[in-house]
């Protein structure tokens, strides 16, 4: 879609297992944990800078589908090409081993475990990716399994 | 934490597997879908009511992250109960088999397929539940297996 687009422009044929694609630099602010938190995930330790006492951890933070949604937004900007990615089926094996803080920098780790044409559409073919998201001390905040279809440059 | 929670005080022991809870009635805005498709997966069919053509299906529809994010109010809004839910690990098997288009009036349903004590932790269990999203046609629009943590009633 996008001619302007800076990311490299990337078809099906293109990966191969065990390639590791690492990108963004998304800082977390307090604001947008509790805007985020208000909006979709109102529990105490998401909404207010000093949650309550007993309340988790007793520390602010982010929702895990906030930061599902960040590390959706580094995907779309550093990652996806917009002429090659097709529409997400869904993800497996989501995780969240670790809290993300206000002022944390997360970042994406994405490597390649596999590819496959697609059985049915010749048009294409998944790519199953396992996306990490780190933070600025190298630990991991989420990971996830994704298939992810692209487009073939050239339909065998 | 609340005190003032109009959600049922369940607790661990309170689950039986094949147990349905049905809750929550969330009407998705449009204004809403292209806020947070701006926000956090701006790609064009998730930003703009009328999407260029060629991207999608030329409709509007919500970033499946959003779409988790409301499923996550829902379920804060009606079922978890604040005293006795921890945390969540993850989720499994995350699926958006249908769009969710503006206006469209979303649900929840949650099944308890299983329950096991924690191996590790006396205080609590896992009950093991599929979360389905449904639109107003009831037609699923998200699924995924969310194995949940219940503080027991009492420690055996």
């Amino acid at each position: 879609m996008s001619t302007t687009s800076s990311i490299p422009a990337r078809y099906f044929e293109d990966f191969q297992p065990g390639m590791v694609f690492e990108f963004g630099a998304y800082e977390v602010g307090e604001n947008e944990i509790i805007i985020f938190g208000k909006a979709f995930d109102p529990q105490p330790y998401h909404t207010s800078s000093r949650p309550p006492q007993g309340s988790g951890s007793g520390r602010l933070i982010a929702s895990g589908w906030h930061t599902a949604a960040i590390t959706m937004r580094m995907l779309v900007d550093h990652f996806l090409p917009p002429a090659s990615v097709l529409p997400s089926p869904g993800h497996e094996a989501l995780k969240w081993p670790r809290p993300v803080y206000s002022s944390d920098r997360l970042r994406v780790r994405a490597t390649v475990l596999g590819i496959r044409p697609s059985e049915s559409k010749p048009d294409r073919g998944i790519i199953q990716l396992k996306i990490e998201t780190l933070n600025q001390h190298d630990e991991m905040v989420q990971e996830m399994m994704s298939p992810t279809f692209f487009r073939r440059r050239s339909i065998p």
